[in-house]
Parts: C-alpha cells; structure tokens; sequence
C-alpha cells in the first residue's frame, strides 16, 4: 500500500489536454477542466495534504464574485453580457454544482491567491461556455483576472471570504448547540427529584439535585452560544473593496457599500462595512476572535461530556449514577461491555477544534504590514472546526443526550452514605463541632444523627429535619427554624 | 549560590511561636502572624514556587468578606459587634496593610482553600485585635469559619474573586489600551501625507500613506479594546451565595441577591447574578473567554510590534521608514547599535500571556461536576496576564509610539523604484499588458513610464495621471478620466 | 449548494442489502461491503467529520492483524486454514486493496474500537470469502472477534498501531528532511563567498556570510532530524499483548514476544518489547513526545521561511538578497508580483502541524486508569502531521531552495553603508569610542574610516585593515595586527 | 490597595545618587548600586512586571563572564590584576552576594541585551571595589563592556546561559523525578497483591492489580525522565565565541574552545561545542525542545494525578480504593472533608508548565535571521517551567505518594461485582456467547458462574477455574487448562 493521503479528491480524468496561458506563459491543463493556467500551476506547485477546500470557501469566494459582477454591471464598467454570464456561471457554483473543479490545496499560495484564482477561472471559463464559446477558443471574451476579479484582490476577497463562509455555516452551528442546550433542559427538568450526593473535588459534598446539574450544563451550553453569536456578528463588518492594499485602487468609489449591500441582498445575513479597510486587510483578529469563542464551547463541551463518563462509570465499578444510551458494543474482546462513545467522541472533537485554534491564532498573528498571507490555513481550520462541531453536537445531543436516564438506587444509595451532611448543622453546632461529628461517624460507621444525639449536640428530631436531604438542595440555613 | 525563586516575598520574622487549631488539630504558627492554623499548613503543604498572591487576588477575596460580614449582619445572623471588627480588619486589608500575611503559593491546595482560609483566618485574627484580644488569647470570639466565611464556601467565593480581581483592573488595563490607541490615531495624523510603498507578502505593492498604516492600528487596537469589555461585562455575572454545591446551603434565601448589590456598592463595579449557581461553581468559560479576548489583543500588539520593527529595521540595511526613540544602547559589543527594544518587549510579554492563556484554558476545562479546583492557577494566570499587559503596554505607549517620527526621504525613495505602480493602469490597459510592462521594467531598469509610452499604450501624460501616488492611495479607478 | 465536508470519499454503491450481526443484534449492510454490523454501527453512530482513516491507520491495524493470525496459528491457537485466509486477507488490504471498505470517521468510539473492528470484519468477510463463503453466507468461519481479533484487544492493538503506522511513513519524512538538509547544504556551499551585513534585532550588525546563514539553517535542520529519529526509536516500543487492561489475559504467554519478532519481520523496522504492558496501554507519551518533535522541526522551518521571505523580500522596496524560483503569477490585481509562495505554504504547514501538536497533547493527558481512549483522535493528527510535512518540505525542497539565487549586488551595497562595522575596531579603540564614532558617521553620512581618521584615532591604513570585511566573517581579533 | 504586582523586590534603599555614563550619556545610579548606566536604563524603560531574573539565569550569565575572564587573561588579552578582580567579583555573585543587584525585568531589551548589561556592571563596579576603587571614582579600571564583556556579545552569552541555567537546575529536577518513581516503585510493590476491577473508558472491565497500575505510574515516570535527559544533553552544545553574529567577531580563535573546556571545569557539566555558531545563535530549538521534554513528562503527572484523585474519590460516594494522606481540612465549609490537595496542586503546576511551554515555542519561532530577540522570555519560562516542576514533584512525592493506602476491602468490594470478568471464557465460549451471558447477569443480578452453569456452557468447577481473578492478572488462556 502507497503512503498517500485518505482524502484526496476524484481525479479528473483528463482526455488530453489544452494550452491555457497566464503572465508567467503557457500550461497544459486537463482539456474538459474549467479552472486554467494558474490553477494549474497550483495543483502543481502544492502537492502537499491532497485535501480540496472546504465547500464553504468556495460558496463564499463565488458569491464575491457574483456580487461584484452585478455591483460592476450596474455601476457600468461590466459588459452586462460579460456580468450576467459570470452571475449565471456563479449561481451553478452556488448550487453547489462544479465541485470537483476547485482543486487547490488548503497548503498553497500565501493570501490565497491561488485559491481566488481558481474560482476566477473556473468562473470566467464557465462564462464563456456560456457565452458559446469552447473552452480552448483564443478568442474567449470573459477574463478571470480583468472581467471576474474586476475592482478585486486576493488581498480584500479572502478576508471577505472568510467572514461569509463562517456566517453560512454559523446558523447550523447554532442549531446544533440550540438543541443540545434544549436536550439537557430536558433533561433537567425530568431528573429534578432526583437528590444526589454533590461532589466537589471529587469528594463527597452536600446535595444537589441531578436536574440542578443538567440545568447548569444546559445555562452554561446556552452562554457559550451567546459569546459565538457575539464573536460571529465581527465577521459581519467587510472590508470588500480595499482591493490590493486597502486603498481601493481601481475599485469605483460606490464599490465597497454596493458590495456590503449585495452580500447582504445576496446571502440574507446582515452585513456592514468595517469601516477600515487598511484594519480589515491587515487584521485576522476577528477570526481568532470568532475561533477563540469555539475553543471556549469546547471547554464547556468537553467538561460536560467528561462528567457524563464519570456518572456513568461502571456500572458496576463505577459511580452508575446516570446511564447513555448503548449504541455500539463496547470491546473487541471483553463482551457485554458497553462504553459511552458519544461521549468520547465529543471529546475528541473538542481536542481537535483545541488544535484548530491554535493554528488559527498562530497564523492571525503573523500578518507583515499591508496583509496576512497566512488566511488559507486560516480559512482551512476555521471551516473545519464548524464542521466537526456541527457532526459532533448534532450526533451527541440525538444520539446520546437525549436517552439517559437516571439510575434513582444509586444515586439515593449513595447519598445515604455521605457524611458531609453534617454541613446543614454547622449553623447551630458549628464547624468545629461538624468536623468532629463527621470524623467519627467516618470512623466508626455510625450515622451523623447518632454520633449527634450521643454527644448531646441535638435531638433526634432536630437532626432529622435539619437534615432532609432534598430540603439542602434548596438553599437557605436549615437550622434557623429547627433550632431555633 | 542556591538555586531558589527569585521571587520569594520577604519571611515574617518569628519572634517564638504560639498555637493555633484547626479540626485537625494544633499547629505552631509564628507568634506575629495575623494568619492561623490551616495558613501555617498551606505553608508547610505546598513549598512550590515561593510566588505569592497577585493584589487582585487578596482584594478581591478580602472585599468578598467584607460585604459579607455586613450583609450577614444586617439580616440579623452575624453579631454586630463581631461583624463590625471583621469590616474594619477588611478595610484595612483592602488600604493596602497586612500585605505580608498572604503567604499561601498560588500552587496550592484545589479550589483555592487555602487562600480562602488564609483571608478568613487573618481577618479574624486581626477582627479579635480589634475587639481587644490579644492573638493567643483561647477566648478569641471571632472564628474564620464560622463569622468570617459565613454563609460561604471557597468554592462560591474564589470564582466570585476571580471575577471582581479582572474588572479591579480592567480599568488600568482599559487605560493603557486606549492610551496607546490614542497614541496611534495621533501618528495616524502626523504621518497622513507620507505616501509610501505598500507591501503585501512583504513584495513591492501599490502605495499606501503611512498614516493609513498606523489609523489601521489604532483600529485594529480599538477593536480588541472592545472585544475586552464585552468579555469582561461577563465576569459581571455572580454566583456568590451557592456556597459548598451551588444550592446556597447555610445562606440566607436572601443572602445572593444581597451580596451582589452590596459588591456592587463597595466596588462601584455594575455586578449582577449569573441567574444559575450551580453554572458559576461548574464552570470556568468566562474566565477562559476573557483570558481569550486578551490573547487575541496580543495576536493584534504582537503584530504592530513585528511591523515597527520591520519598518525600523536598518538603519542602513533595512527598510528605515520609521523611526523609534533611542531609549538605550543596543549592544554589548557594537558600538552605534540602537535597537527596537520597547517593540521586542511587547512582543515578550504577549508570548508570555499567550502561554498564560493556555494554562487558563487547560485549567477551565478540568472542572468536574459541582466544582472547578484549578480555579487558584486559573487566577494567577488572569491576574499575571493582566499586570504585565498593563505594563508592557504602557511602556510602549509612552517610550516608544508617542516617539516615532517618519523617515519621508526613505519612504518616496522607495515607492520610487516599485514597478508595481503598473497596477493602476489595470483598468486601460489590463492586467496581461500591466503584466509584460513591469517585467520588461524590472528586467530593463527602466520606468513604467518609459515602458507604457515605448509600447505604444499610453501617451506620456496618461500615464503621469494615472500614476499619481498620493491619488494612488485615495482609491478609484485612476483610469476612468485619465484613459476616458 | 450544501454545506458538507469537502473530504467525504466515494460512497458506496450499495444494491440492497445483507444483515450482519453482532453482539447488540442485527444490522443491515450494503450488500457488497466487506465490513459488517459494528463497522455500520459506527457509520451510523458518528456522521462527524465525513473523514476517513489515514492509510497509516488501515495500513498499521492490518498489519497486527497478519502478525498476529501468523502467531496464533504457531502457537496451535488458531485453526491454520482460517488463519492462513485471513493473512491472504490481509496481505491485499497491504497492498492497498479495499481501500474504500475503510470508512469510519476519526471522530469515533473512544479508543478506536471502531477502527479495529473495521479491519477485524473486513478482514474476516474477505477470509470468508477466499474460503469459499459468500458474504451472505449464514456459516460463515471465520469471525471478527474469536479468529482476527485472537489475543487481541482495541486497547493493545490502537497504541501499537500509531506506533506502527508513524514508523512506516518515518522513512518518506526523514529523506524529506534529509533532502533539504542537503539542498541548504549545497546552497551553503554556493554562497560561500557572498559577504553581506549581519542583522540583529533586524538591526545592522556585523558582517557575516550568506553562505554561513545557509550552513546554519541546514545545521538546524539536521538537528531537528536527529531530534526526530530520537523521538521515533521511542516508538519502537511495543505493548502488543496486553490485550484488555495490560495483564494479557487471553493471549498465549509467547504472544507478546513472539508479535514483536513476527512484526519487526514484516514490517522491517527494528521493534521492541515496552518493558511494561500496562504503561504502554496507559500512556501516550510517546507519541506526544514524537509530536513535539515534529513541532521543533516547525519551529525551525518557519523560522526559516520568515527568512527567505525577509530576504528576498522587495525587489524595489525590501532586501531583495537572495532571490526565490517564480512558480506561479503573485497577485489577481497587481500585474508582474512575484510571491515568495512556497515559503508562504511552508509556514502554513508548520502552524498547521502545531494546532495538531496541540490536539495530540491534549488527548494524550487524557488518559484514566487503563486506557487512553482519546487515541484515535492521536492517531488521525499525528498521521496528518507526518503527512503534510512530507508534502510540504518536499515542494519547498524542489521548487524553492534549489532555485534559490543571491543577489551579490544588493549585499555588497547594503553592507557599504553599514556603520556597524565600527565593532571591528572594538580591541584597538574601545567600545565608548567605536560609539562616539558610528554615532558621528550616521549622523554627518561619513564613512567610519573618515571618521576614525579624522579624529587621529587610527591611521587610514589600519583602518582598512582592520575594517576588511571578509576577514571580518571568520572570526578572530582584526585589531591585534593591525595595531599592534 | 493599589494594585501592583506582588513579586516586586526590595527596593535598594538609595541615600543619594551618583552618575554613571554609557554610550548614550550620563545616567543617575542609586549611590550604592553596583549596577550602572546601561541598567538603570533598563529599571526606567521595563517597568513592567515587578519581577526579578531567576537566580538561575544570574547564576549562568555570571559563570559566563568568570571564565571569560581567565580565558581572555590566559590569552594575554586581559590585564592579569583586572581579571582576577572580575573573577573574585563573579565568585562573589555566584556564591549568592549581591542578588538584590539583579533588577531588570524579564520583559525587557530583546536578546537580553540588559540582563548582560546588568551582569556586566554590576561584576565591573564590584571589581573596580575590589582593587580599591569607590563606585563614584571617574578613574575605576574596569569596563563592564571593553573588559568584563571581552570578546562577548549579549548574542552568544544570552543562549549559552540559557543552556547552562538549566543543566545548573537539572539535578534537582533529575532527583526529584527519580525520587517520585522511587516512591511509586515502592507502592507498586506495597500493592503487589492487591487485585481489583480494571477500568478502561471508566467501564468495568478485567482484573488488575494495583501494583501493576503503580507499577506501570512510575515506568512512564521512567520513561519521561529519560527523555529530559537526553533533551537536556543537547543543551551541552554551546556556542559561547560567536560573539555578534556567530562569526567570531573580536574573540581569539581559541576562545570558543578554550571557554568551552572553562566552563565544563568550573561547573562540572560535560560541555562540547556546538559546531556551528550561527546555529547556536540562530536556533532555540534545543531550549525548545527541552521544555517539550517538560512538557511530556507534565502530561503523564497530570495523568497520574487525575487517577490519584479519582481512585481516591469518595469516600462515601466515589471509589474509594485509595486512601491518600490528610494533610489540612478540606473546606470552609463543609467539615470533615479531607481533599486530595497534593494531587490538585500537581495538575495546576502541569497546567501551569504547559503554558509556559507555550510561551517558549512561540518566542522559539520569532528568531530571524542572525538572532533571537525573545530570549529573555525563553529564559524566564524555562527557568519557571524548572522551578514549579521541582517544588512541585517534591511535594507531591514526600506528602502524598509516600503516604499512600490501599483500600482492600473497597477494591475486592467492587471486583466482586463485575460482570466483564465473562472476558475470560472468551477462549472457550466465544464472543457472542460471552457477551449474552454478560447481558443476562446484569439484567438478573445473578452472577456470571450462575449464567453459564444454567446455560450449560460449562460445569460449576470449570467456570471456578477460569474465573481466579488473581490468575486473571497473570495474563495467559485460561481456557487452555480448564477447558482443555
């Protein structure tokens, strides 16, 4: 077997070839392909992952150029023929036809020129079909470079780019943490009778109620969609326009808030202008931003899916305090095991959307003066860590939050043990006292109302109601009116 | 020479010892200190880095006692008298005095135990002073678990800390940013009519003004300046009350509400309740979020600290466009030699808080269950992340950007020879022709110009309006009234 | 167009279906696959990613597989007819066929039970059916768990598979290396007589050599190399036969010897046995410390792309010392760019390959008790890292080091003007006075010599020798000659 | 209380100043500071932390600058009386005199430029003392740069100090982690006998004994250290001699051999030179990769540490095999809680160290061209990352391992109802049969024996055999025998 990457694409499978050419001269390119010269010269000059882009790369980068199609048609400086034919070739893109022709490694040229380029190409070749003209016809009107990046760089369409494909997916990504914080208010609405021990530092504490957990996971789940929702409306300000250097050299002075309003027409999301477009060229801040806020859902996530392992441990070793669903058996060699897969996939996703955003954040610091050419791996990971979140979530919420149940036996079972009840009395003997109460109920295995009536702290009824289990989970000091 | 921290505070200076107790036992704690049994452990239990508590650390859990003691007081649990002597101990604490009692590492006992113990006991110590005991006095009325840490736990109040600690010094950090946003929007000013070659992939590109370099700074900061704030009004939310689980066992059903307003007051910080104190014990995100708002400031400071440093490199064999103050000689060994040295120390100190960042990220995700205990490195890191930042920032505010002066002659010198220019013929004579002239000028040395009118493209007047650098960087289609 | 993962691979075409069966019941299957009920489970239970095992995976996990049946059959465990097939079995998926019946996502059951199970039933459909049994056939022989997982477990055999498959690709990365060790070395060698400025804090410093800064690198890189190979000999340390907790229950007391020849046979590579069965189950230090190798090599190779970036950077308006091959067109907007891209794509790479060093650290900390179950998500960044870099530096071998030119003019003019050289004169005339002297010369645009001359501080004839700038780069004292 | 930082150190009681004078003029010195112009320069410039150099990072630059001076007095370049007094000087700093001298932040000049300054005054003045000059007197002899700098740079002292510093501390982190083994060692022979349920993915799972489970702890403490060794050892190649940019500039030829051999006598560390000294100053990988070497060994402590805590959880409500030493009360709160406090100090000091690891990775990569500015911060995270892992260990080990139990009654408690231990009549029931019988014994409540005798699939005295849960921990077939 040839050590070669798992995910490559489809190979075209070329029947010969035909001469495209750009500024640097002439290049065979697979005769039926749609992208040209430079696309061809990517694919060639960056064999490097064998990965194909992210589809919300090429979504956003196509809805550029469509954009800018129209925005240059109307404001007169686009043939309408030429415009209109680039819109149609775009629409196809966006309905997701054309996929097999962007072929360019995440690992290519810095800024992504080779990435705009390939949409550029694919998009003037498809126009010129169009327009009736085959694709090795030398007098094919529509020019990637003059007609499809009119009034547009490498330099202001990728950070454009970035920002759109975030903002499409980002409503999935909300569904997704949406239903999983709904699943565990569910959940902690029907474990809320269930008193169990509270653990803190993993050592017995006092009680909680098992809904009072979900119900924090869930508010906790719900603050984290809050912070992306925050981080997301960033991406929302565009610096479309500033074309090379953020100047706007040789886009027409009404370009950038056309742009802004027909990305906005064009994709439904509210979009706004950054008001800089030197900040917008130069800054990947609001992406590490926007990536920072996935990293802090993964820390909540990966808590969660953690404590879930650990109340589900067992069954029979273990705390077995709540049980997940049993999807899969659980060992290749001990049988009958069942392990809690959803659960540990969800952490492995979240280590992996850790990696994602350090890459993002190494890269978004190493912008030089008028750009940072570090935005494919950029764009690469950021795609890749919505994706993975979004399956992650969505199989883990359906598949794994949505059936557990509460083991009641266990969880009263061990609470019946936890001497660290002793707390409730602290208002009336104090702590000093507790720490006694419980050291010898620990020692001899004496109940705490025992060790308490024997030393004549309190009554036997004193103790029991100042020690209703479920009363504890309700706060207040259970020995004012007890006591009192 | 012994190898030992550098950073051990200075040792109380024994004079004898006298004996404290815990639920322990007795231990020997050194006859002056204010602080008691289970300091004197911590002490003896972690000898780790010899690194003492940040300020914002002792304030904040010293301020948290101090509203306690009254709000108890006021609902009528705490004897005014003891309640009254704990609010003066704290006051004192919170002037600045007693600085030499906090003695616990921050490597320290989970949760933060210690450090919370290590308040109570001193508060309660010097409270009994107040009240006219001596500190070995068996009858000291005021204890540290049960009047100054009621209705509390370590596990509400360190989070509870953490939060207050930040915005205790969000207002420096706020300072210092906008400061040195100020300082770059002035540069901005000064330097608007210095056109100068832009660069992307740091290659010859189209003109920018330096100005406009530095105004994207000053945005580029002004963004992250917000982006703090937002994530710092989330530190806002307190759990204080949920006590040992988060169910507010032994407080007052008031107590919650109480305290929030009455930290608020002291503070005159805008506090509100997180609504759930089972999340604000479980779960670290805010934290994790702000620490991430600020590691994101450092991907933007890290950045202009990299481009002065660029744009100051020479002076002879680099770039010298910029220049930064002389504050110091630059070498050991070369004589003459001035370097950029308050730019590497702001790239220093964002290295350093990005490292910081991640310890607080690990930390925040290894909460289990009810509780967090990696809360006391979570807070040295916040608390270390946000002194060095102020510093780091204010010191390059003030020695290096209110300093810098533009080089003109460099910068036209310069954008003089880049061939670049070509770019803005773009739109009459397209990009392939653009492309063939400035290879032929660069392989020829001669001007665009030359070359354009040579070819028979552009009259010689064309090309002189279309290749106005300052009109250049104001944006537009140069060649609309130039070629029309 | 949807939003779906670019790097789904084919799907298969399934005509109806057959039921498998498992230990949880029945699954229905493509028809034609030859994996069967656990593998579809997991197909199911994790539509994450839309990834596939890396072939290091599939590759590493049959090959245990072969050795293993090989094994058990010696040892008079398994019947040789069955085992035999499923060596056949597995001898083709070596040799890279099925290649499409591998198809769970890297983000699955904790500890890659679904990995193994994947190979354990296709290996075992594919016996089935190389004796003669139909996929459909109910008296199938040959089983997933009893015959080709035999003396196996998940937890034995995943660890010894990211050991195996890191291995396998080890040779491609280290030749890719050791070519660019080499390629450095030539250009080295090249550029031995090109004198140019030193720079330090991107300051002028003294000179040096450009040949010495090519040497360096490749000295560097050859370290990094060595760092590599040490970090990977730790991989050769197998816990193969520990099977389900590390005791190696139900293997034969020679298995795990005898894998570790039958493997180290196989596969060529020289193994050997852990030690410690239980550790090697536990732990993934390794191949932590094998990832943080690979992120030492990182930190060298950015290092060295931000150098040819920086030096090759202009033509007109940087450094423009040493000249990179153009491989493709620079910019979409700007005619006749040239861009330094594969440098550019090599940095991406290596932050690419930090954000999966972190994944790997992460999830090797995860380790509990027994069993790391974070593995699979160690063994899909690891063989991403492998992979990406063999891509990378090879491009950046071949299509950039060896073309690389220096620009002898610019060097020699940069260094001309560099008042630095004043150090020289450091032993003859001391430091205060070198400063008073590169102080004057930079301010009055005189040269040192001029400078040193007229304030009788040396006479002209020493000052040429001493300030002979190639004898400058080879060490030593200039001035005990030439003042003595 | 005003925020400021807490490691400040004392401040030098200054009665008066003096002037001392640098190459950028006159600067006012504390009167009795033995430090001078250039770091009173760099107290003014760096206000930034508070913090002081690591002792380590003063002993290492001071090392340099002793042996630097007998070389070069050796060589006949330093004046024999002046090189005596540096050298008494030095001893002085290095026996521990003269560390409140030390007072340049760690964020400070790139390169360190005024850590070298400040060693370099500070052992000039001290000498000027010595040979009976006042601080104040305009004829002191000695110059911190013509003779205690001799034929140094900040540039190639700054890396070799980082190397010396640390192999100055590895001793004592050597012991520590030896000692930790030791004492794991220790345990794991003290649990030799103890049989208890396996537990991977936190399931049931087959037989262990926790010897072997502290067995396998301290080989991959073993493991790891070895692995610092052999990082460490690379830090012995030292390129001290190439003064400003690995050239040589101004040293004598046989200065880098012969400071190379000074060194290994003075400090009793095996030291070889680099070969190459542009490398040397070039790269920080081989610091870079020592605190890799860190952080591996931080993740197999966190690992031990997380399983400490969790095999101790309880007691009531956790597992409870483990018994770890109460060393202080648990909580304000909630009395009679013992927490495992030693354990959670470790996990925050592996957090801690992995940040600083961080730290170092991204200053690694900022060298450029012929240096690395961000040293200093190197320097100080190593030399932190080395002191909190030392502390920290010892702690750990001499409190908490030592002192540790085993619960026997808890761990044969829960063997006793694990239903995996059917794994064992793999070999002569199958899988599937297994697993049923696994499925109906936890659905009954009847045990696995009583499963199989009912289902016939072995006799009562069979399944007696097979299932010696301390045979089980043997390894081996069971079946073979019993079934045979």
């Amino acid at each position: 077997m040839v050590a070669s990457c798992c995910m490559k694409g489809a190979e075209l499978m070329a029947e010969g070839y035909r001469i495209e050419r750009d500024s640097l001269g002439e290049m065979q390119v697979p005769a039926n392909a749609l992208y040209g010269a430079q696309t061809q010269r990517a694919v060639l000059n960056f064999p490097v992952s064998g990965m194909r882009p992210y589809p919300a790369f090429v979504w956003a980068q196509t809805m550029i150029k469509r954009a800018a199609a129209e925005v240059n048609r109307d404001l007169g400086l686009l043939d309408p023929q030429i415009a209109n034919a680039i819109i149609q070739a775009a629409e196809e893109v966006l309905a997701g036809q054309h996929a097999d022709q962007f072929v360019v490694d995440p690992f290519q040229a810095g800024a992504g020129t080779s990435h705009n380029m390939n949409v550029n190409e694919v998009l003037a070749n498809r126009a010129n079909q169009i327009l009736g003209y085959s694709l090795d016809d030398p007098k094919k009107p529509v020019s990637p470079n003059d007609h499809v990046n009119m009034a547009q760089s490498t330099n202001d369409t990728i950070p454009t780019a970035i920002r759109l494909g975030c903002l499409w997916r980002l409503p999935e990504l909300i569904a997704a943490i949406d239903d999983l914080a709904d699943a565990l208010e569910q959940k902690a609405i029907e474990f809320d009778d269930v008193v169990k021990s509270g653990r803190t530092h993993l050592q017995d504490a006092v009680p909680v109620r098992l809904g009072q957990e979900f119900g924090a996971y869930a508010k906790a789940v719900r603050n984290d969609m809050e912070r992306i929702v925050t981080a997301a409306n960033r991406l929302r300000r565009l610096g479309i326009g500033g074309t090379a250097t953020g100047t706007g050299l040789n886009a027409h002075p009404e370009y950038h808030s056309r742009m802004v309003a027909k990305l906005s027409e064009l994709t439904g999301h509210e979009l706004v202008s950054s008001g800089n477009l030197f900040e917008s060229m130069q800054s990947m801040a609001d992406p590490a931003d926007f990536s920072a806020s996935l990293r802090t859902l993964c820390i909540t996530l990966g808590r969660i899916a953690n404590d879930f392992r650990l109340l589900s441990s067992g069954p029979a070793t273990g705390l077995d305090e709540i049980r997940l669903p049993a999807v899969q058996p659980g060992s290749s060699i001990m049988p009958g095991k069942v392990n809690p897969v959803l659960a540990e996939m969800l952490n492995m996703a979240c280590y992996h959307v850790q990696g994602c955003d350090l890459t993002v954040a190494l890269a978004a610091q190493a912008g030089q003066l008028e750009l940072n050419v570090m935005m494919p791996i950029i764009a690469h990971n950021l795609f890749e860590m919505m994706h993975v979140l979004i399956g992650a979530i969505n199989a883990f919420t359906t598949k794994c939050v949505v059936g557990i149940t509460a083991n009641r036996e266990k969880a009263a079972g061990w609470l019946a043990k936890n001497a660290i009840l002793v707390t409730a009395l602290n208002p009336v003997i104090g702590y000093l006292n507790g720490a006694a109460v419980a050291k010898e109920a620990m020692a001899t295995g004496k109940t705490i109302k025992e060790v308490v009536v024997e030393k004549g702290l309190l009554t036997a009824e004193q103790v029991d109601e100042l020690l209703d289990v479920r009363k504890m989970t309700e706060g207040g000091i259970q020995g004012i009116a007890a006591a009192g």
